[in-house]
Order: structure tokens, then C-alpha cells, then sequence
């Protein structure tokens, strides 16, 4: 992927706080809206959900997600400009206490400092999204299938 | 649902020009930004796709779907307290000439003018997504199941 397209990627990904998490109900996917933190290098992203929630049901009942990170609607003429990055992954819950949970609750409460109160109760629990290739679409057209690797280079920019 | 919540729903759904898209592809969910236009009753949403896009090769092997409309991102201190819908729905191809097709190009042409020359292409189609259910988030911890019934009555306001 070139120099551009890369820098652009990263901004995306460093740039948005909500995503589209796909997830598999019933009868077919379904798609929620979460707020969430990458890792620094791009190998996961972590979402802070509820037990009660629909899509940590689905998420218990198949690991295998969709996180669609898309530019913000600018109100220009032709939305399908916008950039935006489909994310294949598989989602597990972290456990409290694991390695590297404290960091992660620290940089997901210095994103979201409201959500403080949420991790004082016992049916929140982050979970970590580990990305395995994806689709992302730099612009109408302009598209390149990702791999962990396109990812982990994208987030040196 | 009472009466600001119905409000609130109709102007998220109208408001909105983009969506994330759920389909189902051979491993799991996938989610893809798609511009959409709602029909007038919310019945049913509108999408123009191409038929060599990944979201069409899966929607032509399963038509289930979802489609998430959220509020856009304003950067206010909480982004689980944005609105956002995820409509549950089957996806159709719509066939050129078909009872009703012109009124909703022209509707589709109306919202996105820079799309007019995808119409003149072969590979690209309206597809039509019925609802048949979802979930509407009216804020953090403020959510509604929904029925065609209820994006009905929204539609109204």
C-alpha cells in the first residue's frame, strides 16, 4: 500500500471512537454501534460491552466479528468518498487482572473518561478484538484487502 | 415508544445518509459503509451497490442483513449516549423498470447527485432492504425494540 494510503489508514483508525461491530445473531448478522480504543500497533481493538447486551451474547456464542471504522459524514457531495476500513476479527472477554488489562483499562479510560463508572459494575467487561484482515476503502474506488501485517505498518505512520 | 423517542428516531433515519451494513460471508458478519435512503414509511431502506462489491456477493447468497444508522459522531464527552438504530431486514435486488423503481432512483438521485453515473453502469443496482425488526438506542441505557409497526409510526413524525 502506498505512503498515502497508509498515513490515511492510521488517521482513521487513531482519528474514530465509535465503530460498527457485526456480529452473528440467530438468523444472520447483526450490527451494533461501540466505542472502542486500537492497540498501538492495530493487532486489536478493545470494546468495553455489557453481559446483557445483544451483540456480547452473540459474541459468547461465536467469536467471529466485523468492525467497520468509517470517516465521519462531512456533508460533502458524495458520501461514498468517505474512508472507511472493514475489520475481520475474533472477539474473546479479557479477564480482569490479565496481562496487559491494566494498561488497556487506562488507555480506554483516558479516551473515554465517562465510562469510569461502567467498570465498577460486575456485567462490563472489556473485550479485545483481534484482527485478522480486513477491507479497507481509501475513497470510491480506491480499495485494498488488509492483512495484520498492512495494519501493524499502518499504525508507524 | 412515547413521543420524543419516536421524534428522535425519525430524525436519526432521515438525518442520516450513510449506514453500516451487516451481511454474511463465508466465515462470519461483515460490515461496509453503504449510502442509503429510507423509503417514506420506513419500510424499507435503499442502497446502490455494485455487483462485483463483496457486501453484493454475500447479500446474493444470504439476504439477511442488518443496517446500523447512528447519529454522527459530534465529539461530545460520551459517545454511548449517540442515537443509533440497528435494523434487522432481508436484501432484494431491485429489477430496472420494476413497479416503483423510478420514483426511488429518482429519490435516490435526489439525495446523492453525484451518483448519477453509476446508473448508466451495468454493475451497479438499487437493492431494496426490507425491515423486519431492530433495536433502537436512544442514549446510554435508553433502548427500544422495534418492529416494522414502530418505524412506521416514526415515519409519521
Amino acid at each position: 500500500m502506498e505512503d498515502a494510503a497508509e498515513i490515511l489508514l492510521s488517521r482513521l483508525i487513531r482519528n474514530a471512537r465509535v465503530a460498527a461491530l457485526g456480529t452473528i445473531r440467530a438468523e444472520g448478522p447483526n450490527v451494533s454501534m461501540v466505542a472502542f480504543i486500537p492497540k498501538e500497533d492495530f493487532s486489536a481493538f478493545f470494546i468495553l460491552v455489557s453481559r446483557l447486551a445483544q451483540h456480547t451474547v452473540d459474541m459468547r456464542k461465536d467469536k467471529h466479528v466485523s468492525l467497520l471504522i468509517a470517516e465521519t459524514d462531512d456533508a460533502r457531495s458524495d458520501p461514498q468518498t468517505l474512508a472507511r476500513v472493514s475489520i475481520r476479527g475474533s472477539a474473546e472477554a479479557m479477564i480482569v487482572g490479565e496481562p496487559g488489562y491494566n494498561p488497556i483499562k487506562k488507555m480506554y479510560l483516558d479516551r473515554f473518561p465517562a465510562s469510569a463508572p461502567l467498570f465498577e459494575l460486575t456485567d462490563f467487561s472489556l473485550w479485545r478484538i483481534r484482527a485478522r484482515g480486513g477491507r479497507f476503502v481509501a475513497g470510491f474506488a480506491k480499495a485494498y484487502n488488509i492483512t495484520p501485517e498492512t495494519l501493524q505498518s499502518a499504525s508507524q505512520r
